[in-house]
């Protein structure tokens, strides 16, 4: 999984019908432990993530397999996860 | 899903029979809130989209189970949603 | 899916049993605008491409649902189509 | 499957039902054999990994195949070995 | 999938179960014409590469198709061919 912020939502009204009700999110993508910003992403958030929020992201075909999804959506990338703390102990 | 500027049309005679009469667009990926350009794919259109659409691609596996897709074809992208606005508050 | 160029052949005699007789090619991907030349790969070519053509490649899973591949081959580059024109339209 | 350093952990109170309990590490991606330090990935641990381990992690659809997933999990990179050594012969 | 050259083993003792008796090599990927090196991963070989072989590597869930997998294991990269001749027809 990676690690990223909410920065946004993305509003689309003419997308596939099995997106419908699903809330979209951009995530920017960010090194855990530097947070260095990376690139953007399109997400699903079944758990109620909030912009600001740091967050853990499934990619691929494991962002099936959240939230009411069946297996069976075009969605590549699910928010699984709101970060309370990243415990770093690099030196 | 990526975010991504649909900028042309892809034409192929000689393909995989599953591809016929699907709508095959060139889309220059975005970053969602800088807008700075990137890559370039090319992504399978069910839901309308025309040249200058910002729109929203899945990718993998999860391209089939979009459109007429049945999850049994050569595709690894697909537009599924046309967007309106990405909404960002980024400071 | 990606646009490449084809630009070669790769030999291997000792192989996985399902690659036999697979015509493995080297493609080289491209922007599909700019015609910025980016990474090499290896497709699987079932539909009669040649050097220098410009193709259309599906990669990762779907790449099994092309040609003679029943879902079971260790094969994640498959060539999808042979390009006849990219019709851009970016400013 | 790629090799990293495993350099902390991630806490998420708020997260999907079947992540409960799993442990969640960050890990470094590293050149396997010059060591660079390259991008950061939160990976499930199932084999007792710690911090400063080096590993190897499986990502994908194939990161479902390990420790207690039944391959319905959204999750997309596991730790699935512990490394004891890296034998490099590159001149 | 991708071209690469073998450059080492790995050894690890705490492994996924699946992972006993298969043998890990470290692949440099590389540019299949300049053969400018690139990242390195960690691939299982069951057709008896050696280091120093340019090899073919076939990634994601395709790297379950080849030699004793099921399509079960956490392996996401796999040697499928070893490598007699890059014939490039590059100008």
């Amino acid at each position: 999984m990676i690690v990223g912020k909410v920065v946004g939502n993305v509003w689309a009204t003419r997308k596939e019908e099995a997106l419908e009700g699903m809330k979209l999110m951009v995530v920017r993508r960010q090194d855990a432990v530097t947070l260095e910003e990376l690139e953007t992403l399109v997400a699903v958030d079944f758990i109620g993530a909030g912009i600001g929020d740091r967050v853990i992201v499934a990619t691929g075909s494991s962002a099936r397999h959240a939230g009411r999804c069946t297996s069976n959506e075009p969605v590549d990338a699910t928010i699984v996860g709101i970060i309370d703390e990243v415990e770093v102990q690099e030196p």
